[in-house]
């Protein structure tokens, strides 16, 4: 049988792992490798001609069977991946982003055309999810993701956690050591890990999310103080992605930072791992970990999937049909202000006298009930640090409660993971 | 189109979860489900005349396509299971034993009849494992496997530790909770971890491992004493199925109790819950985790493979190609005498004087360094109580080790993992 044809577009640290990957494999050529600048110096030795700075030499190339798309961002790998896919080319992309703002419509195109559109490594690297999903719990009603999907953040969290310091000195040191972009806002506020939950989603619950109603909030106002009183009641801080569906087809999608309690797997998931916990049923709970980020982890899902196309390729007139997009409907959003959580409050009151007694009643005029009240001490001008932690309310609730704390600073207001 | 037929063999707790799970899933009809006892009373309705006593009444029946295999042993499931792939059925099955014991034949006969034979159920429950790695994963060389995979075990090992329980009392307690069978022996000697793990390496390092050179020792000889020094030492005793195969193909494969630091994920599995963690490359290592057993979770890999093969059932001339066997070559399987690791050793020595130097001496003479020792006090009768954890040694000479110390009782002599 002739060799299954690839052109790679971006050739940056994954690219790099995948072309070393597959050169272990028999089967698979790679025709063509489009970068930006041919001529700068590659870790690699590559053979004469492979690069080129026009995708189009990939995108319109007869010969070429799947195109791997390794550049991010919406445009221009829109144009590339459209275009290749009405050229008659099978995809294989690890772009987050893409898929969050237009999933709907590439996989529509992808189906009109009668191609597979694969994306493993879009969603926590290494770790096998989307396959996972698709095919051996096919069977399972999915409802609820709780996942670390971003390796900057978690590492940055860990690293505050482990040491005692504080998010802007981390920030710097991750920075220096390539685990954080110059720019970190596409991880530290939470989009790379909304694009993903996004998608994640949307393929568990096979009912389409929209990136527009992933609620996100970013781990920047995490104060190092937090996380030494989480610790004290049992938790750890970790910027957690949710998701959850009712019968109805509600759906509660969001990004932000969380206590978990350390009973659980993911307040475990230190530094760049990444983990991914799914409830459903029959199955009840599982959780997968491993390397959210990476050359060789995340070449492992990109050669994983082009190995998929190849076991299929020219053997039916319908590859992988498990694989493809099977839902129609969207999802109902959820706002955030409708949605029911536990809160950990730290509240510094100018007056430690009748403090408790206030916040006790403003939450029970609410019928929120406390699960735990921690005030240590009074300090020298009298102030008093609070910490409560509630149980289940609602968050409409609990924003009125910070607002009716007049008088009183609300430095932390972080939901509570069940 | 038509619907896929179904015949299940066996319905006792997982045939049950799956033919409840079956009932939301459109195109999929269960014509016969076989039993020993058509009369005994079930927990849910069934509609007339779809048992069976007679098994040949669904492997003859021209009209089914797959065969659900859920009876478990070696006879009579491999007389149905051949008979109904020479009559062109599909098999799914959840039997571990068999496969461990016959899968060479088994998977041979699938081949010949261009059947597919899928058994995800047969290994961790569950927990997502064997298509993962033979899909998604396709890409890696996977060298290393360290699991716990018998939920019983995990069971009665973590109420030891938790309780501070003794083997037996624990044990009882499992019997009437039904955790453990009346006769434990197929999961506390190790039989069950030893079927799995023959299986999972063969599948993962893509060479037939054999049974009978898996080596197997059980947790019957683990002392809550042992659980407590680990756990001061910074370990937990768990029953772990090793598996790892070097370039050569050399396969060291083997079930035992293990010292498992902390600091791993394997360390948190309590209870009834499995886990896997894979190394390999280029994924790095990854650990899948979730419940090894039970009615729904069991249900849930069954119900993925029949799923998997409904997906591409008429629809091409060799269905699901990744999913079937691909090796022909057997791994040179290494003793365990030759391996190498980490001991844990407790010794009851009978006179304190000396001893120390002694233990030291006999481990320097056979080049083995001591990680750790600690003697805590003498006791009134002048015996000394010592632990001593060694670094990596030949396991050939730490037996050495044990039959040199003389006038010592060597109490528990256990592999630390790495």
């Amino acid at each position: 049988m002739s060799n299954l044809k690839i052109g790679i577009i971006g050739f940056g640290t994954v690219g790099t792992g995948v072309y070393k990957t597959l050169a272990n494999h028999d089967g698979i050529e790679i025709l063509k490798i489009a970068v930006k600048n041919i001529n700068k110096p590659r870790s690699i030795k590559l053979p004469e001609g492979l690069l080129t700075d026009n995708p189009f030499e990939i995108i319109n190339n007869p010969d070429i069977d799947i195109v791997v798309e390794l550049i991010g961002g919406v445009e221009p790998a829109w144009e590339y991946i459209s275009t290749a896919i009405k050229n008659g080319k099978h995809i294989v992309t690890a772009n987050k982003e893409l898929l969050a703002k237009k999933g709907e419509e590439l996989f529509n195109l992808a189906e009109k055309y009668n191609r597979v559109c694969l994306y493993e490594a879009a969603i926590a690297g290494g770790i096998p999810i989307i396959m996972p999903i698709k095919t051996i719990l096919a069977g399972n009603n999915i409802t609820k993701i709780q996942a670390i999907l971003n390796g900057t953040t978690n590492y940055i969290l860990t690293k505050m956690d482990m040491d005692g310091a504080s998010y802007e000195d981390v920030l710097i040191e991750a920075q220096k050591l390539g685990y954080a972009e110059t720019d970190p806002t596409g991880d530290v506020e939470g989009f790379d890990a909304a694009y993903k939950i996004t998608t994640l989603a949307t393929i568990a619950f096979k009912k389409r999310i929209k990136l527009e109603n992933v609620y996100r909030e970013g781990i920047t106002k995490v104060r190092q103080k937090d996380m030494e009183q989480a610790n004290e009641f049992g938790y750890k801080i970790k910027l957690i992605a949710n998701a959850s569906i009712d019968e109805y087809g509600n759906a509660d999608v969001r990004v932000h930072p969380m206590l978990v309690s350390k009973n659980t797997t993911l307040a475990h998931i230190d530094y760049v791992t990444n983990a991914v916990e799914l409830t459903g049923h029959p199955i009840g709970s599982i959780v997968l970990s491993g390397p959210g980020a990476g050359e060789f982890p995340t070449a492992s899902s990109v050669v994983g999937d082009i190995l998929a196309i190849k076991a299929e390729f020219g053997k039916t007139d319908y590859m992988l049909p498990m694989m493809r997009c099977h839902h129609e409907t969207t999802a109902t959003p959820i706002k955030i202000e409708d949605t029911y959580n536990k809160y950990y409050i730290s509240i510094t009151a100018p007056n430690a006298i009748g403090v408790i007694a206030k916040i006790g009643t403003i939450c029970a005029s609410k019928n929120i009930s406390l699960a735990s009240v921690l005030q240590r001490g009074v300090s020298e001008n009298n102030t008093a640090d609070i910490i409560v932690i509630t149980e289940m309310c609602q968050e409409r609730l609990i924003k009125e409660v910070v607002n009716e704390l007049d008088n009183c600073t609300v430095n932390s207001l972080i939901r509570v993971a069940e």
